[in-house]
């Protein structure tokens, strides 16, 4: 594996999961690999979880990490090639990329959709650009279109609490009051790829996921009917994928509550947090104990450090 | 002692300034007793003395620490239970707090009194939904209405400076431009209550501290009758207390000088900084060494390296 | 070697560029000489290559790092003597200085010039404020005129690629839509100085650097004479300091470009970074093999590790 842009990176999907698996067991047990070496942690957006659990699992492995905020800590970076820069970007990512990388041995980025420019979105101009010009492994903590880390946290949970040998893993879209991206959506039906399951998506009209990534998984466009027998529930919102960038409805039909949750085979619930309660999903369903959130919140670390293992195992 | 949000919360206030003396002495004795834990440290405030003190103690000890200005570097909280979050706030505390605790092995905190709603403010709602909602031990690193750190080094600072057994000690009311928080003044008014002492608070008319907390301490509305005779002189604005956040006065009457300080028992003069020069005090007695605050802030290190040392010994 | 606020404090320049280049070679081969020991970072402006390069150097050495983003995680600072603290500063350099030396062993800053203000960026108020107030050795990161770790850096890299005994140095003003400060420039100048080299300026009328600093260096205002046969050319923007702050044209004429590069005896070309394409100079420069500006970036590192480690062998 060279760089961590997607979970399609990783050289063996299972593997990576025992191996998550494994460090949440013994998270010290390679604490000397990291030694002598750094990661920079890039961040374009705000971050809590991504945040603290790739340090703290590059601390596990004995990493030096650097934090920066990018946005406000050093130079506004241009992207574009060939421009004149004569505006308020005073630095190109070809000389970011290549200096971040005198300096560290790997680098992992955070950098948000702008939900306005589906082309730019889609290009992943800020991942893709360090990945061009950087001499050192990328790690993607939420690009545009793609939250892998956060996939891969998701895969360790299913894994922990899975009872049966195929369940029913449902994705529904919920209601929100802001535009959020479509990454965590898309990881997560990435991931569901790699497992034996019956996965289905509910989501409204004019909500339907890029098509290109959904492929031949069945879209429901009735909630009620999706919850039925699921043994997993994953909810989360994203705007209109076709109208770009979008909040098509602003009711809480969709809205996650005890009462639906009743529908399902005793569901474990999971969502990727932050999550607005009462807006996405009622008390009742987050402060149930099937609720796994924050033991997803806890794989993150994991996931994290099995991805920087790999790469270091590489290097 | 599970979580260090007062004074009140140590299990023995003297066996603590005692091990603050020592660490002082020794400050890498135990420098492999936090090995392989983690301190998350979350500001929701601006910090020097208490960002770099905390961080330095917790190194001292050989804890890994994460640094986070909660306000612009995650998201904004909600703290109010059954409310529809549709607002600005993305993530409620019990989410915050329940994730800090899986990457982190203690959490301090930094959260000032908005000084605009006094009921909320004695509620202390950060800390005590960090509390409530944290599985792990919580540090005040100044709150709402307490600051016991600062208290803490305090007290280690008049227990290396007196010279008596029962010296003169004065908390004394001091002019500044905006209004500020009672939480200095709280603590070391709690912070008195274990000192064998003659402890006199001086502040104007309308400037007087919450009674349940100064209790039968005496209070004179004359700064001159207090210091007289003084070995120790504390200097601190807060804002009024009954006229919640309010400033009753903006002349410079009870501006400490070196000709207020010629009342005293050639007194050590004591402040927490950060301080208003010819505002608060004259430069005259800032610049004197009877001036103790930056060996104030040098104590700042070993009192939170005591209390993080008894929450490590506890776990 | 008490401070390293400039060149001139170097005990010995030419030792000094060896030792970096020796910690190049073996860059853990001191990695517990700063253990116990740490160095508090603070920053007044942005940064990426000084931020990260440091905290790298200080790492290798085993030093625990402490970053600050001054302005907006502390208190405002007031410089001034005795005025009254009636305003938004909060915090008197004087507190301020003394109180980081209690947590710190080394302080490095970053505090750029105003360029509105030439009396007051010329006195170096920060720098030599906390130089005068703290009681431990200060580095500076780039102060208002002055960046002396990116002319140390500077000077390991033409000790590196220098192919000939005396080569010809072209340091040549370029273009910028904003004031830049002349720090970068009056230190690569101080820098020359110590070199056997052929050193020419270029500059357009109006664009001369402080003659103090130049001395009896060759200024030419053609900047094609001046390229004719170099071996390295330094592009560098500064503002005007005649008309100080001030921007005297706006044209491209002095842009470097490949067409100017042939007049040069297939010179290297070097820039401090962070620099703007195709307005400082065109892409054809900056992607041309000869170019060492990522190789200037990667030894910042061990520029700033030579100075840590003579000034951890000091103390």
């Amino acid at each position: 594996m060279k760089h961590f842009l997607s979970l399609a990176d990783l050289p063996d999907f299972d593997a990576t999961v025992q191996l998550a698996k494994k460090l949440k067991e013994s998270p010290f047990a390679f604490e000397d690999q990291g030694k002598r070496k750094t990661i920079g942690l890039l961040f374009f957006n705000p971050s809590l979880r991504t945040r603290l659990s790739t340090q703290k699992a590059a601390q596990n492995l004995g990493l030096n990490t650097l934090v920066m905020n990018f946005s406000n800590e050093a130079w506004a970076l241009e992207f574009e090639d060939g421009t004149e820069m004569r505006g308020i970007r005073s630095e190109h990512v070809r000389e970011a990329a290549a200096v971040v990388s005198q300096y560290c041995d790997i680098v992992a980025i955070r950098a948000f959709a702008s939900l306005t420019d589906k082309e730019n979105d889609e290009a992943e101009i800020v991942l893709k650009s360090f990945q061009k010009y950087a001499s050192i492994p990328v790690i993607n903590m939420e690009s545009a279109t793609n939250h892998p880390l956060q996939a891969l946290a998701d895969a360790l949970t299913l894994e922990e609490n899975k009872t049966i040998h195929r369940p029913k893993v449902v994705l529904t879209w919920a209601p929100h009051p802001k535009a959020l991206p479509h990454a965590v959506g898309n990881s997560f039906v990435n991931m569901m790829h790699y497992q034996d399951a019956d996965f289905v998506i509910a989501n409204p009209e004019g909500y339907d996921l890029d098509p290109r990534i959904t492929k031949q998984i069945t879209v429901l466009n009735n909630q009620e009917e999706a919850l039925k027998n699921a043994d997993f529930v994953y909810a989360k919102n994203w705007c209109s994928y076709t109208q770009y960038g979008h909040i098509l409805r602003t009711d809480d039909e969709w809205m996650l509550s005890p009462e639906k949750m009743k529908l399902t085979n005793n569901a474990k619930f999971m969502h990727c947090l932050p999550i607005r309660r009462n807006i996405v999903v009622s008390d009742g369903v987050l402060d149930n104990p099937n609720s796994l959130v924050i033991e997803q919140a806890n794989n993150r670390t994991y996931a994290a450090q099995a991805v920087l293992k790999t790469l270091l195992d590489n290097g």
